[in-house]
C-alpha cells in the first residue's frame, strides 16, 4: 500500500467519471428525444408506468450488482426527476415559442430550472387581472386586487381564524420586555413552553382506551416556527433526493411543495366523497416501496373536515411499524373536533411524529409558533441542529405568548366554527352541490353536481365576480377540479351572505 | 414518429440507466480502496490538488463531448462529494472500531451520512463533563453547565449584546394586539416595515462620495426571520449540489454550514493579522471557477473587527462583476463601525446582496428579524416564493417592533461597545497577544503569542476553568487554532474582571 496505488486508483477513477459524465450525456438526449415526441403527440410528461418498469429493470440487475435496493431506487429517482425536468422545459419552451429550434442540453442546463418546476411556480402567471386562479392563495390575492378597485368580498378562501388570540396573550405581550424574554433560546424551543406543552399533549391527545394519559417528555418536543416549517424541517432532517413520501389526497399542498423542493417524490392516494373520504389500506401499501420514507396524515382534514376512525388510523399505523417508516400527523385541527380524535400519539411508535400548531387552536396565525413530538431521538437530535443551522431559534417573544396562551380555554372557538360549519351546510343542501358533513377542522369540500356544467377554476372566478371568495379544489390535488372548499373564518352574517352570492351566481349560470 | 418510437429509446434508456449503476458502483468501491490506503498512511480525506486534477481532466473530455462546463463541473462536484463522504464514513467506522471488517457499500449508504459530515456534527460529540470544545457554542454551552454547578462565569464568548432594545419597541410590544397585528403576512414581510427599510437603508449605507443618498425601492427589499435565515434563503435560492461559494476566513461559520448542508462547496481565501486582515484580490480570482455562484463579505468583519479599505470592497466588486457571481454582504455589524464604511449597495450591481439585520443593532437577538436587499429580481422572487413554503412570513408582531425599533437612535450601543473594546485592546497589550485594532463589529481577535505554547482548545478550556468564557478562533476557519476571540457584550466591570482572570490564568501556564 502506497501513495504510488493511490495515483493508480486515481487514474481509473478519472476514466469512469468520464464514462459516467458520456453516458449522462447519452442518457439527456434520449429524454430530449422523448420528449419531443411527447410534445407532438400531446402525451403526459410524467408516465407513471414507465417509471415503474425501469425502476424494476434497475432493481433486478442491482441485485447481480449486489448494490442496496435503496440507493439504486435513489439514483434511479433522480435520474427520472432529470428527464421529467429537461421535458417539461422542451414543452414550456414550444408552448411559448413554437418556431423555436430545440435547445441544445446546455441551455437547459443553464437555466435554474429545479425550482422553477416547483408548484409554486404557478404562482408567477397569475395576473389579478385575468383572475388566473390555481389555488386559494392566487384566489386570496385577486380578491386584494379587487378590494382596491372598490369591491366588497367575502373572504372564505383562507383558513386564518377571524377572533383574535387569547387575552393571556396580550397580558404576555406587555410582559416581554420587562421580563426581557428578548434572547436567542435554544433551538428545540425554551424549556418552561416545552414542559407545558408536554402536559397540553398529553391533555388533549394522550387520552387511551382505558382512560389514562399518555407520558410526554419535553425532550420529545420540539417548537417550531409555524407548523409549515416543522414540516420543511422534517423533510430536510429525514429525506434525500430520490427518497419517496406517500400523501393522502386531498391535501394541503406543503407536503407535497416542500418534497419536490427537496427533490423527493411524493406518490398519492386518492380518497373520494363516494367512500366518504376513507382511504384504502391496500391502496397505502401498493404506495410504499424500499424509497419511502414518511407516511404524511392529516386529520382533521383540510379541505374534507373528515376524522379516520380509530380503526383505519391504526392499520395505517401498523402499516408504517410493518414496513418501518416515519408517520407525520399533521393535527394542527385537532382543537376543531366534532367528534372522537385520537392523535397519532397514542401509538407510542418510535416513528410517529405529531405535527401541531398555535396558528388555529389559539387563532395565533401571526405569531408563527408549531410543535412537533416524537421518540425518536436521532430525529429530535436532527430537528435541533437543522434550526439551529437555518434560524438559530423561534424568536423568544413568540415562544413567551404561547406558552401564556396555554393557559387560556379554547373550548368557545370550536363552539363558533362548529355553528358556522352547520349554517354553510344548511345553505349548501338547497344547492347543487355534495358534499360529507365535516367531522372536524373549518371547511366544508364541495362537489359541484355535473349538471352544472362548470369546472372549480370557472366557478371560483365567477364566485369572486359575484362579490365572495371561495378556494378551488384542485388547489388540494389535481383530481379534485369538481370540488370547491368554503372556509368559515369570516363571522355568521358574512357566512350568510356569503352563502347567499353563491345561491345567486349557480342561479346565474 | 409514434409511440413505438418512444418505447424503443426507453429501451435503450434504461440500458444506459444500467450502464451509470454499475460505473457508480465501480466508483465508488474505488473511493473506499482509496479510503483505506489513506488510512493506512494517514493522509488528509480531502485533497484539493487531486480534485482540480480531476475536475480539469473531465473539464477537457466534456468539451468533446459537447458537453456545458457548468454542467459537468457541478457532476464532478458531486462524484467527489460521494467519494469524501465515503472515506469519512471509513475513517470514523475504523477509529471507532479499528478491529472491524470493512464496511459493504450497502452499510455506508443505510446510514444517512449527507448530514452527519456537516461541521455542526461536532457538536455532537461535545459533553460538558470533557468540556470538548469546538466552537463558541461548545463554550457556552459547557459555561452555561458550570454555572448550573455552582461556577461563576464571565460570558465573553457570545456576540449578544447584554443592553435592551430601544424603548420604542417596548412601546410597539404593548400595542401589537389592539392594533391586530396577529396575522399571517406577505411572505416578503409587510409594506410598512420594508418602506421603512428603504429609508434606512439608504440613510445608513447609501452615502455616496458627492454626498448623495442612493435611492432604496421596497420591492428589492425582503424580511426574514434573522440574518443567518437570510443566508439559508439566499443559498437556498441560488445553489444547487455541485456548486461553489467563496469564503474569507476567519469568518463566521454560518456560510460555511449551509454551504455544506445543501451540498454545495465552499472554496477559502484566507487572510492573517500580519497583512491587518485583508484579502489577496488575485487569491480571490483564483478561487472563483465556472461552478462559483456567490463571493461572500463579511464586514465589519466577524471575528476580526476589519473594515474594507474602500478600494479593496471595489476590486471585489469589479471582479464579481467581471466573473458574474453574487456578492453576498453580511453587514450585520454596520451600527458598529469605528471608521468610514461603504456597503454593498453604493455599487449598485445587479447581483449584490445586501444582509442586515435588527439582532445586533437594535440589540434585538431574541426577536428573529433580518433584511435582504438585491436589484436582482428574479433572486427577490425565488427568496419571497421559499420564504412562502418554508415557514409563511415572520411573525407580525416581530415585524411591527422591528418597525418601532427604526424609530429608535442606535448611537449610543456603538459608543458603549467602542468603549469596551478599548478596554479589552489595553488589557491585551499587556499580555502575551498580538492583535489588530478594530475598525468595527463587537470583538478582539487576539493571536497567541508563540511562546506560550498552547493552542486555542486548550487555553479556551484553561481560562473556563478560571472563570471566564472566549471563543477559540478554530471555530472561524481552521487556520486559527491560535487565536481566542474576546466578545464585548458584558458590562465594563465584568470585562476588567474578564481581562484579570485571562491575565491571572496566563500568568499560570
Amino acid at each position: 500500500m502506497s501513495i504510488e496505488k493511490v495515483n493508480e486508483l486515481r487514474d481509473q477513477m478519472k476514466d469512469i467519471t468520464n464514462q459516467i459524465m458520456s453516458l449522462i450525456n447519452q442518457r439527456m438526449k434520449l429524454a430530449k428525444n422523448i420528449g419531443e415526441i411527447k410534445n407532438l403527440l400531446n402525451l403526459e410528461i410524467v408516465d407513471e408506468k414507465a417509471e415503474h418498469e425501469l425502476k424494476s429493470y434497475i432493481l433486478n440487475c442491482s441485485k447481480d450488482l449486489d448494490l442496496d435496493p435503496e440507493f439504486s431506487g435513489r439514483i434511479v429517482n433522480l435520474l427520472i426527476n432529470e428527464a421529467v425536468r429537461i421535458q417539461k422545459y422542451q414543452r414550456n419552451a414550444a408552448a411559448q415559442n413554437p418556431l423555436n429550434k430545440p435547445e441544445t442540453n446546455n441551455e437547459i442546463y443553464k437555466s435554474k430550472l429545479s425550482q422553477e418546476s416547483a408548484p409554486s411556480r404557478s404562482f408567477q402567471s397569475n395576473s389579478v387581472l385575468q383572475l388566473d386562479i390555481k389555488s386559494h392563495m392566487d384566489v386570496f390575492n385577486a380578491a386584494k386586487y379587487l378590494e382596491s378597485q372598490g369591491h366588497k368580498i367575502i373572504h372564505m378562501e383562507v383558513g386564518e381564524p377571524d377572533f383574535l388570540p387569547p387575552t393571556e396573550v396580550k397580558k404576555g405581550l406587555e410582559h416581554v420586555y420587562e421580563e426581557h424574554k428578548v434572547h436567542y433560546t435554544q433551538s428545540e424551543g425554551i424549556l418552561p413552553l416545552r414542559n407545558a406543552l408536554s402536559e397540553y399533549i398529553s391533555k388533549i391527545s394522550g387520552y387511551d382506551e382505558n382512560s389514562k394519559y399518555i407520558s410526554v417528555n419535553p425532550s420529545n418536543v420540539i417548537v417550531t416556527p409555524g407548523g409549515r416549517f416543522g414540516i420543511f424541517a422534517i423533510f430536510s432532517s429525514i429525506l434525500r433526493p430520490g427518497d419517496e413520501i406517500v400523501v393522502i389526497e386531498p391535501a394541503w399542498p406543503a407536503c407535497v411543495d416542500c418534497a419536490n423542493y427537496m427533490g423527493a417524490k411524493t406518490r398519492f392516494v386518492r380518497t373520494d366523497l363516494q367512500h366518504k373520504w376513507e382511504p384504502d389500506i391496500n391502496e397505502i401499501e401498493s404506495q410504499v416501496n424500499n424509497n419511502t420514507k414518511i407516511i404524511c396524515l392529516n386529520y382533521p382534514n383540510n379541505p374534507t373536515g373528515k376524522i379516520l376512525p380509530k380503526k383505519t388510523l391504526e392499520s395505517i399505523a401498523q402499516l408504517a411499524i410493518k414496513k418501518n417508516v416515519f408517520l407525520l400527523s399533521d393535527e394542527v385541527y385537532s382543537n376543531y373536533k366534532y367528534k372522537k380524535f385520537s392523535s397519532v400519539v397514542n401509538f407510542e411508535y418510535k416513528k410517529s411524529i405529531l405535527l401541531n400548531s398555535f396558528s388555529k387552536t389559539f387563532a395565533m396565525t401571526g405569531f408563527r409558533v408549531g410543535y412537533l413530538h416524537s421518540l425518536d431521538h436521532d430525529l429530535i437530535y436532527k430537528l435541533k441542529k437543522f434550526q439551529a443551522l437555518a434560524l438559530t431559534s423561534v424568536p423568544e417573544p413568540m415562544q413567551f405568548c404561547a406558552l401564556k396562551a396555554l393557559e387560556s380555554n379554547t373550548e368557545e372557538n370550536c363552539k363558533v366554527i362548529k355553528e358556522r360549519i352547520d349554517l354553510v351546510c344548511n345553505s349548501l343542501r338547497k344547492l347543487p352541490f355534495d358534499f360529507y358533513i365535516p367531522d372536524g377542522a373549518m371547511y366544508v369540500f364541495a362537489k359541484i353536481q355535473h349538471n352544472l356544467k362548470i369546472n372549480d377554476l370557472k366557478l371560483v372566478e365567477a364566485l369572486l365576480k359575484n362579490g365572495v371568495a371561495v378556494a378551488p379544489g384542485s388547489g388540494f390535488g389535481s383530481k379534485y377540479s369538481n370540488f370547491i372548499r368554503i372556509s368559515t373564518c369570516v363571522q355568521e352574517s358574512k357566512i350568510k351572505s356569503g352563502m347567499d352570492k353563491i345561491a345567486n351566481c349557480i342561479n346565474l349560470l
